[in-house]
């Protein structure tokens, strides 16, 4: 029984895996459709996500059986739950990828609006946000997902630098509206990619450690109330 | 032991309607701060979201409590799911009635745009889609779950149409652009609530009759096959 278990929780470890290193092929696609103007590329993320959908729920579907067949307790029940939230952040990054690459394929319809320096910095930053959280999860390790929680304040910085940046386009020109517009959704979404991995890392410590570290700063203790004293 | 799986579910439940309440009312005053001009309305909403940020944690921990110690299976398990997606999904709402409150500090410190007219229509239909997913979840109503996922397509069709006016009111005059900008802003985040709105309902649906409609347009069939399989 309890190596069935085991076995079980594996094989939905590889495909969450497998699921995550779709994603982040996805979201460094999307922005080499930008950059090398590649129209494939781009239209390649729409058509991944597909997969990506079905994954999602073939994994969400693998956690509840294992849920009723085994009745799992203590870490292994936190790495269900964990799996289940990871499954969904990792399935929402794929959702912001298709966004991006919607973007792009506006975009690509006119000459660039200026050169990209600051946007693939941030799709750089963000994508290994991503791998780092996935790593963390593989290793159980919460340093690293620690660090991927501090380097989402960077990302916000990149996307308010980038907001003014790109207002300041539409104001000048009427002519850069609509495209300033379209790089603006692209930094939006990878600011949201970035949110998800932080999600992600926040799970992984609390797989790990059995302690939920969100919405942290400012309200310390608080957790331990309300509804968790009742039940 | 039943009686009190009973009691902890129903405590649950209270609490999960009660965080609804209170993110149905932040969508409501964040709006209300947009058409009345209410600099206090807007403040309130980044407020109340704290308040929310812990009912989410509570509401989590009382889930992973009882799975540990009920271990239930069927369809309690499928309710604590259920209740642990709900969850996310009404605190992420919570996270975009903050935006808009957000916008709305910008936007009040200028005259309005224009009168608003699809907006605070957009957002009453939003509304009901979100009290109308809680109402399906209490009452185990499929129906009803059903028309909520319906109805996204009018709010993205709303999304659509906002999207192409602000475009042209940015390209118009850019002393349009940042007040522009900022209603765009609020329409995409009605556009999300929706969206959240509408993983409720197929949670709901999920929860009563165990299936997955998830994405079921277009993948049929599908979601039975790999991991499920495997495990």
């Amino acid at each position: 029984m309890e190596r069935h278990l085991d076995q079980d929780l594996d094989r939905i470890r590889q495909e969450l895996l497998r699921m995550a290193g779709l994603v982040e092929a996805m979201i460094g696609d999307a922005m080499q459709a930008l950059l090398q103007r590649d129209w494939d590329k781009a239209s390649g993320v729409i058509i991944a996500d597909k997969g990506i959908d079905v994954l999602e729920k073939e994994i969400d579907e693998a956690c509840h059986t294992v849920l009723v067949r085994h009745q799992p307790t203590a870490v292994d029940l936190r790495f269900l739950v964990a799996v289940m939230k990871i499954n969904n952040d990792l399935e929402r990054m794929g959702d912001s990828a298709v966004n991006i690459a919607e973007a792009v394929e506006v975009l690509n319809q006119e000459p660039p609006l200026k050169p990209y320096i600051d946007l693939p910095r941030m799709a750089e930053k963000v994508r290994e946000m991503v791998r780092h959280s996935l790593d963390a999860f593989v290793a159980r390790d919460t340093r690293t997902a620690i660090s991927v929680c501090a380097a989402d304040d960077e990302i916000d910085g990149f996307y308010h630098q980038l907001f003014r940046e790109l207002l300041t386009y539409m104001i000048e020109d009427p002519k850069n509206v609509s495209r300033a517009l379209h790089l603006l959704l692209i930094s939006r979404n990878l600011e949201r990619i970035a949110d998800h991995a932080t999600n992600i890392a926040e799970d992984v410590i609390y797989y790990v450690e059995g302690r939920d570290i969100r919405h942290s700063a400012g309200v310390p203790g608080l957790a331990s109330g309300g509804v968790k004293a009742g039940v």
